[in-house]
């Protein structure tokens, strides 16, 4: 006899946990099922302990650099790489905490097991069955690893396991420099691990502008070994692996895989929908109500492969939380798309990315931070910035980074994206002295430069109302 | 006979070399007089320099704080203060000669001496007469130093000789901790001179929310000897310096007074205009054309102790120079407001200050950043901010803040502020995880819940349609 609920969610991470807070507004006759550890992607494997141990790679990095400022024994500096893991492991139980406190109170209703589903309405987890109004499908994602390298077994790691380390490998292979492999190869290397890097693309860090991948690939290799368009063949080769890319030929103790996250479909038995399933595994869904097909269940988080950042998983359960408990259900205009990837410098991608401009209808500016005032304070001053607008109207579209402080000038992009602003009414902003966004003023200016001068071209052209000249 | 010349400019600083920029794009037919150094107050004396000894010093303090992630040896870090003067000088420098390029190449056209005003169209330098079509008045300000003080002689600095010094001295008080005597104070404290800090009132660091100010005090008080409502009383000590102030009575080696700038106008003879001159002794003026009373006349940047700020020196140099040239005047839309103190954490006030906030229709919500995800992550989690928005609107009308990273959150908050945006606009935009702006979403969320709910309010309620909750 199944038990009759409201909703079953699939998956306690953020998006599920986002679902639950909306769900429970209405209801709290729900279950919620996990398969895997609690305390979401981002707490336990993700941004958290990347983040906690990319601080304290720049702290001991930048503390090696001062003697030129007058600092004295900073050759003596020297790092103990397991207590920096414990220091990170503590900071990412920390957080781990504060998710886990989110589920503590619900007993019976949280059920620890892989979850079946059977149809629309029923569900399935080590042989309880519960029938449903409505499923949330909110199981998350995995670091892929191609299936023969599995058998190098623990010389192989993932961002799952990287934090676990009692101490770091002496040299670390990492494979994919999108941004996860891209923040943590530099971090590693700041740690003193050797590191090589490889990528198949010429494109690193998340960036689709070629030009300023190619800038950021120029600075992160004056931090690692760097190797762009090249496919990595791994073998095993005494206690270690040996990485065969092109004309590399490298041997590592570990090799760290960073090539995307494949969603957790394959127990869900999502044939049961009724649904033609795409090549992912996944069914059709609405990415505004996240319902999927005609049905009474909705998909959110990184398991629809649609934006998997922490951020939107949040917005996407809450889309699907609302939208469960609702009915005509809400479309839900989404955010302007924002991705950072927190090297150094910062890579940051806001709005449209450079894949989807077309030239004839955009120009392109940039800035150069080589110099630039406030970066030079700190010998920061490396990266580039360039930014699209529409060529006839000014209204900014998107920009691509990689710069000091780039998170920043990531939100304050995307935010003006959002309210779609011209070139012309980013230069009527103020710019603080001295600040990285007078960098960005530049960019800005650079581009308004290019704008369409002809008759019929209107605000691109007023850009002349307040703008400040030459003080950058 | 004197002279005829379209444009006279009085004063080589930043006012005076943007208004310069807009005059040359009409006439080569004028004259630039500056009286002191060349280089800009902000090159030589303010912004770079300071910003250039406040870098050196968190990236010293920030070294000594490793050990607890991990890093080995940093209880041997010392510091060589001379060398640290050394590489501010060297910088400062840099900056300077990026400035002094700019009027190099005028040839008599620069004169170098003190401007002496005989009329709207009669200018005196050295028994040398200019007849000019229009004067641009930019002479700037310098370090306000109480009269009696200066029998200290030496043993007394401003921001005008501190980066001059040879070394640091081993006990510093500094007088006056509004943006400049708060940020060099901590600076000091941090490459290891014993500072006490002297403030009239209670608020610091350019705040004028005593809330955000009292917090700031209490996280200043934990890295020099810090105190407010108390008037310091200087007296000579030996070869140092006694302060009492209030109940407390210390000797220090120098004192750096930071009480605050005048403007540069007593040797101008501004009487000459044949205007009332104000108790500052300044001619009125109109702020959005920079005219002085009817006059051919304009002043432009510190001098007008307008907004004696970089950003809008520059802005005033351009309005000056762009009217000069042309009639009738434009009125040109000022920036919204934005100040930063650049201490640890950040200073920041954006758009209204708190003390032009009325009560009855205004509503403060706050985020504390004890604890915030990401600033956790470096240690940095310490400070507050408060948004004042309006209460029927919602609409966002200021800031003030003591974070980490408050100056690009300030950036954020003052294009929000320019762009007219309500508390729900803001709660719209993507907030990326795990960043500060974050933090600024927990106080636009806490400030929303507070907007008026009666049936009247409208754009303020309708907060609901994408907000991500309980993600901090």
């Amino acid at each position: 006899m199944p038990q009759r609920v409201d909703v079953v969610i699939i998956g306690a991470g953020t998006a599920g946990l986002s679902a639950l807070r909306q769900v429970r507004k209405h209801t709290e006759n729900f279950v919620l099922i996990n398969a895997g550890p609690y305390g979401t992607t981002c707490a336990r494997n993700g941004c958290m302990p990347s983040k906690a141990l990319i601080e304290a790679a720049n702290l001991y990095a930048q503390a090696r650099t001062l003697e030129a400022l007058g600092v004295r024994g900073t050759a003596n500096l020297a790092l103990d790489s397991g207590a920096v893991l414990s220091h990170v492991r503590a900071l990412r139980d920390h957080y781990v905490q504060g998710v886990l406190e989110r589920t503590c109170s619900l007993g019976e209703r949280n059920v620890h097991g892989t979850a079946r589903i059977l149809g629309p309405h029923a569900v399935e987890v080590d042989g309880l069955h519960y029938e449903s109004r409505v499923i949330i499908i909110a199981t998350g994602s995995r670091p892929v690893i191609p299936e023969p390298w599995r058998a190098l077994g623990d010389r192989l790691l993932t961002s799952d396991d990287l934090f676990e380390l009692p101490a770091l490998p002496s040299r670390l292979a990492v494979i994919g420099l999108g941004g996860v492999g891209l923040e943590l190869a530099q971090a590693l290397a700041r740690l003193g691990v050797e590191v090589y890097g490889f990528e198949a693309t010429g494109l690193v860090g998340g960036l689709t502008d070629p030009v300023v991948s190619e800038r950021a690939i120029a600075l992160f290799s004056r931090e690692f070994s760097l190797h762009t368009h090249v496919q990595a063949e791994l073998s095993a080769h005494g206690d270690g692996v040996q990485v065969e890319a092109g004309a590399q030929r490298v041997e590592v103790d570990k090799v760290l895989v960073a090539l995307g996250r494949t969603p957790n479909t394959e127990a869900l038995n999502l044939e049961a929908l009724g649904l033609a399933l795409d090549d992912k595994g996944l069914p059709p869904f609405n990415p505004e109500t996240l319902q999927v097909g005609g049905l009474p269940v909705f998909i959110a988080g990184d398991v629809n492969a649609y934006r998997p950042l922490l951020h939107e998983a949040a917005d996407e359960g809450y889309i699907a939380g609302c939208n469960a408990m609702c009915e005509p259900h809400q479309t839900f205009a989404r955010r302007t798309p924002l991705m950072i990837c927190f090297s150094t410098p910062n890579i940051a991608r806001a709005g449209a990315p450079f894949t989807a401009m077309h030239t004839n209808s955009v120009v392109t500016g940039a800035a150069d931070f080589d110099g630039q005032g406030r970066a030079l304070m700190s010998g920061r001053d490396h990266g580039c910035l360039r930014v699209y607008a529409d060529a006839t109207s000014g209204r900014l579209l998107g920009a691509e980074m990689c710069i000091p402080d780039g998170e920043h000038i990531g939100h304050l992009l995307a935010w003006s994206i959002q309210q779609c602003l011209t070139l012309c009414d980013l230069l009527e902003m103020p710019y603080y002295h001295p600040t990285i966004e007078e960098g960005l003023r530049t960019a800005v200016r650079t581009t308004s430069k290019q704008l369409d001068t002809g008759p019929s071209a209107s605000r691109g052209r007023a850009c002349d109302r307040l703008p400040v000249k030459g003080l950058d």
